[in-house]
Formats: structure tokens, sequence, C-alpha cells
């Protein structure tokens, strides 16, 4: 027992280091960028909240489960942000080879029954295919538009998105999982970019 | 529907300010403090993985969202940290009023069924009394001390902590739910106390 016990905590020493993995959102006052740890329990709490707008079949606690965990493989990789080379680098074959091997290595470090289970909840986030996994993605995508205008615009000034990037990019992502917390964010985004036309 | 949601964004957005709220231990590299956002991200996962060795009865979903939600009246009151004046300003009688005052402000921004839920769960868990709560508080002491651990001493050096002080404010609580944990606990902590002698 002890033993194992020994390789759940070699894990979670692990995850400790999510915290060093900086996102291009900034938190909600700008003062400082948001990183992959504190932006993973906001997911989990926009799943919790948000539960009576999810999709039909919904499992609320594997897919917060999910969001715990869907960040791990950037404690390897970083945060490949989603405007970055127009939107280009992120989800390119090379970062989805880095990130299955970095999953590879990071669940590894779990008793394998633990490892498996959690290996395969990462694998079926990434897949954005079953209703918990598109729940999911749809609040990854939602919650860093709400805290970029929270901020005053955050990473789209500096990488320079325009509402219809955005609407491409991240809108259609979000309105896949969350048809009306679409309609309800685009309302309150827009005015910020027809602002600064 | 749109008025509900607009209450639960509400309270999304207020919870984004836990991200500034810093706390005694330094992150595991111990480069700056670790804020009460990432802290609470970091006991969602220690439930996860350590459900094995929870107490019996314990529901691991419900555990999770007590430590997803466990430290969000600190948006008003901050940390207080366990080391504090030799321990006596955590859960003082006045902490304790304040932390009340703010969960009624914070959970009172959602809609009234949700925010009834969520209060009713910080309650419970601030009691200590359920298997919930006591495995969910059992780990609130156990990361801070495995975290100082990994980061060369952190707080304990700057209260000037003795393991007698550690076993006594913290490990004694620990072991109130997880008796084994604290045991592979203690074993790993003593040698770095014993070293500063």
């Amino acid at each position: 027992m002890s033993a194992r016990l020994t390789e759940q905590m070699a894990f979670l020493a692990e995850v400790e280091k999510l915290k060093s993995v900086t996102r291009a959102t900034p938190i909600h006052d700008a003062s400082r960028p948001e990183n992959s740890a504190e932006h993973s329990w906001t997911l989990a709490l926009y799943a919790l909240i948000l539960a009576d707008q999810a999709p039909a079949g919904v499992d609320l606690n594997r897919a917060i489960k999910m969001l715990l965990i869907h960040d791990l493989v950037e404690i390897d990789v970083g945060d490949v942000p989603i405007h970055l080379q127009g939107g280009a680098a992120h989800g390119s074959a090379e970062i989805q080879a880095a990130e299955a091997q970095a999953a590879k290595r990071i669940f590894g470090l779990l008793p394998k029954d633990i490892g498996d289970d959690l290996h395969a909840l990462w694998t079926e986030f990434e897949a954005n295919e079953t209703p918990d996994a598109i729940y999911a993605k749809s609040l990854d995508r939602t919650q860093p538009v709400l805290l970029n205008l929270q901020a005053g615009g955050g990473s789209w000034i500096d990488y320079d998105v325009s509402f219809e990037q955005l609407e491409t990019r991240i809108g259609t992502k979000i309105a896949n999982g969350l048809p009306s917390v679409w309609d309800w964010v685009r309302a309150r985004v827009a005015p910020w970019f027809e602002m600064r036309r």
C-alpha cells in the first residue's frame, strides 16, 4: 500500500508544476498572466455552475474530472495560445504529438489503474466527441473570452484579434456545446470589438 | 433564462478574484506565493487521486465540489495562515464571522437554488463532521505540508515552526481523516525538521 501511495504522491508533486505554466490570458485585473492550474480550477467551477446549460447526457462529475486534468500535458509542452500564428499553432500535428507523449509520461507516474483511467479521460477530452468532452471543451473556450473581457481586452490586444476571428476560432466551438452561452457571451463581447474599430 | 445565466456569470466573474489571494505557502520552486485558486485546484486533484485512502462513506464527487468552493470566502477575508500568531488567528471567532458574511455575499450572487446548495456545502466543510468534509479538510491540511517540503521549507521557515507544532496544528488534523497519509507524510517531513535542529 505504501508503494502505491508513493506513486500517487509522486504524481501530486508533479502536477504542482502546472502553476508555472502561463497562458496568454491575463487574470481579472490584468496584473499578471493567468496560469494553467488556476485556469483549470475556474473551468471546474464553470462546469459546476453552468450544469443546467450542459448538453443532454452530460455526466457533470466526469466533466469536472476532465477539466481538472485537461491541461496537465502543458507541464511538458507549455500552453499554446489559441490566437498564436493566426490560430495555426494551436492543435497542430506537432503539438498534438508532444502532448500525447506528455500524457504518457505524466499519467504514467500513477498506479496503473488510476493512470489508465485518467489517460483515457484526457484522450476523450481531446477527441471532443462525447457529451462530457463537448461540454468541457466548450467551457474551456468560454472562460478565456470572459476573462479577456473582464481584464480589458487581454490577449485580443496582444494578438490583434478581430471579432470575426474570435467568432471563427472560438465562438463556433463554444456554440458547439453551449449555444445559449455563446449567444450570451457574444452579446457582451461584440460591443468591445465595435468600440475598437 | 437569460437573467438566470447573467447571475451565474456574475458569480463566475467574481470567483476570478480568488487568483489574487495569496497564501503563506510558496509554489513548488519557491518562486512566488501560492494563490488560493490554484491551491483549490490542487486539492480537487488530491481528492481524485487519493480516493482509495478516503474514509468509509465518502462521496468523492461531493468532496471535490466542496474543495472547489472551500476558499471562496477568502475573496473578502483573505487567507489566514495556519501558523500565524502561534496558530491562534486561524479559526478565531472574528475570522469565522467574517467568513460567514463573505459566504452569504458570494453564494448570494447565484440563482437561489444553486447558491443555497453551495452555501450548505461550504457550511458542511467548515463544520468538519461528515465523511465528505473530514476527507476534504484532511486533504486541505496535507497539500500545504507537502508543498512546503517540495519548496524547501516555505512557511515553516517564515513562521519558525517546529515539528511538534506541525504535528499539533496540522498532523492531528490530517490523521483525523487520513491516518495512513499522515504516517506517509510524517516519515518524509520529520527528517527535514531533524536536519534543522
